[in-house]
């Protein structure tokens, strides 16, 4: 008898689906193609130099640790660092039980949502939403609540309208999950006052904020605005952060921060996960950090991100045809293009790609709606004539679709 | 109002329990004790050398590639290497598509009981069985059916019963988990026969094994056997391997084999979890095992691990009272103890720690019930110096408990 493994499978591996930007990624691994489909830092500026000898150092000096067993938790000392560096961000009242090093934020994105979210359990995110997130809340089966997003975030008002409706109905939703700043895939940053507005909102319907935070650091215009961290408290927020921007994807690094009762169950649920992040990694990061590294690193990214983020918004202006608007961030990576609801972004994407041109399509950011009218571009993986020319590309495919 | 986490936790955190090991683990975290109850390898082998070059050559040499983004299913590369390495054991069929790099085997573990259990799922198991393969699959909250082992591994006759009973009350088992080769924490090898009758009741009862193995080349007496994969290939083995025993702990990579309908959840699965695992340390990997020096340090392994396993024993015997007896592996990491009925290893633990000595204590690898009668002892973190003395304290101990 041969094995049909079909009938196997939970209802969780049932329910999930594949990455779409993966699958469509597969597709645009040619280098004629200009890809604004990313969503990578531009490895161009990563000092390769500064992480030998970080690498060299941390084997040399902390020898035979970095590559044997670590703590679930943790190298103690990247922790201290990182609950430093929060610090001098407004963050207060984070100790070191406070704080666990994740495989970057997707698996914090996953540990929480293992941990909270029951088969049918109702999670609030943002419409459109990371796509990360909506696969791991959706590998535990969460069915999600949606609230839309203005130029300045999550539109308050939408949210108190749905949080009654879910109280009458007697659902009370595991989480709030939000990605307040250079949100993924809008670029939008969510106002101060919004901020305070949803603290509010937390305290008055006893809810939980997951706040998942890649791209704050990557602020190359305007004023910075305090984390929900920062205002809220650990009381109310689970904090996600990572190194795959700040620094190096490659490290697959990131860490969560959350009062001690969260931290314990997602302790036992990452012992079941992968038992802990590799020991190596965690000392060239530390390292990294600890010499200033990643602090020069930035300063670099900080002034040349702008240079493509203004290279693409002079050149939506130029090529995009009337209809289309978009948003302009202050930072982060991306740009959120809406076309006239007669474009349909998922039908003309192979079109794009024989134009040599490619992008996000929206409705993988819609974990309940077929929003067909939006695209994802990405500014930070490609040079400014690249991305000019890339959104040429793609301003001719629209312009015979209008 | 103050949040009350409580409320929020889902079954599966609520069902999940931390790591006894680790939480013993940390009450031994004294120079003093010698530990017996790890399971790490011994780090004084470690060639620190090799891997400074190694990852400096990594950096050098693949650029920027070693700290982006990757994919999901790992270094192609490295992928490759592992796949022919296993065709030269006597795997075959293996292809590319066939091969997953994991953040080591732990995570193997969990997607795997991801994919395949729902709350409520039966899933066979040895009893013992290793603790991180029964966390995994209770964070999926699965049910446990398990089959004693003797010598020569899992009980065949035992297991044709159970799932005849198992197909009386129309259940059927997700998979059988076993880890047949120096067991954890048994220390014993499933005989060649056993394997083959396995998989016939595999293909008899239509059964999907999960074969862990992480030991296999740590073998320095006797004769190999050949894996269940070898035996019974990929249409009903997925097999787990992973480098923290025959290389680094530290790097966190290991390796899922598993037929394509599968991988294709498993690769979705991952995607969720971290999405790809370090390409960094996959190409220190790489690097590490082309050049041939994870077969150098191997062969320590294999030179050094059989000193510290034969003081084990000699000591076993000159100090242990009798009604005690052990396992006597002929590779691994770890020898089996059974006590006297009335002697309670769970309860004495902490006279052992004020003796200066640990060990891991039976019932951890129990997910049914309480058998306190056993305890893991480890001899590949120990010199053999303190493992002689370390049983001596362990052994005198046990001699007033008698």
């Amino acid at each position: 008898m041969s094995l049909n493994a079909e009938e196997l499978f939970s209802e969780r591996a049932l329910a999930s689906r594949p990455s779409e930007i993966r699958e469509l990624l597969k597709l645009v691994d040619s280098p004629e193609i200009i890809s604004l489909a990313g969503g990578m830092p531009d490895d161009r500026f990563f000092p390769i130099d500064r992480v030998v000898e970080a690498s060299t150092y941390a084997l040399r000096e902390y020898g035979t640790k970095a590559l044997q067993y670590g703590s679930t938790e943790g190298i103690k000392k990247l922790r201290v660092l990182l609950g430093s560096r929060m610090e001098s961000e407004g963050v207060r009242g984070v100790d070191l039980d406070n704080v666990i090093i994740s495989t970057a934020s997707q698996q914090g994105l996953s540990l929480v949502s293992q941990i909270f979210v029951n088969p049918g359990d109702t999670v609030i995110v943002e419409e459109p939403s990371y796509l990360g997130a909506i696969q791991a809340c959706a590998s535990m089966q969460a069915k999600f609540c949606t609230v839309p997003l203005d130029q300045d975030g999550m539109k308050m008002d939408v949210l108190e309208e749905k949080l009654r409706e879910l109280q009458k109905a007697n659902i009370r939703p595991k989480f709030v999950y939000t990605c307040p700043t250079f949100h993924n895939p809008a670029g939008v940053t969510m106002t101060a006052e919004r901020r305070r507005q949803l603290i509010d909102l937390a305290d008055k319907y006893n809810l939980l904020i997951v706040e998942d935070d890649p791209y704050g650091e990557i602020r190359f215009e305007g004023t910075s605005v305090p984390s929900l961290l920062a205002l809220g408290g650990k009381e109310r927020v689970v904090a996600l952060r990572t190194f795959s921007k700040i620094s190096f994807p490659g490290l697959r690094l990131g860490w969560i921060v959350a009062r001690e009762d969260i931290m314990k169950r997602i302790v036992t649920a990452k012992q079941a996960a992968d038992l802990c992040s590799p020991a190596l990694t965690q000392y060239i990061a530390y390292e990294f950090i600890s010499r200033g590294w990643m602090d020069e690193y930035l300063e670099v990214v900080r002034q040349e991100y702008p240079k493509k983020k203004n290279a693409m918004i002079a050149a939506l202006e130029k090529y995009f045809p009337s209809g289309c608007t978009w948003t302009n961030p202050e930072g982060g990576l991306f740009v959120w293009v809406k076309t006239p609801d007669n474009v349909d972004t998922a039908a003309i994407f192979s079109e794009a790609i024989a134009a040599k041109v490619a992008y996000v399509v929206g409705v993988a950011f819609y974990p309940n709606r077929d929003d067909n009218s939006h695209m994802r571009l990405n500014f930070s993986a490609v040079d400014p004539e690249h991305i000019t020319e890339g959104v040429h590309r793609l301003g001719d495919l629209l312009k015979t679709k209008i």
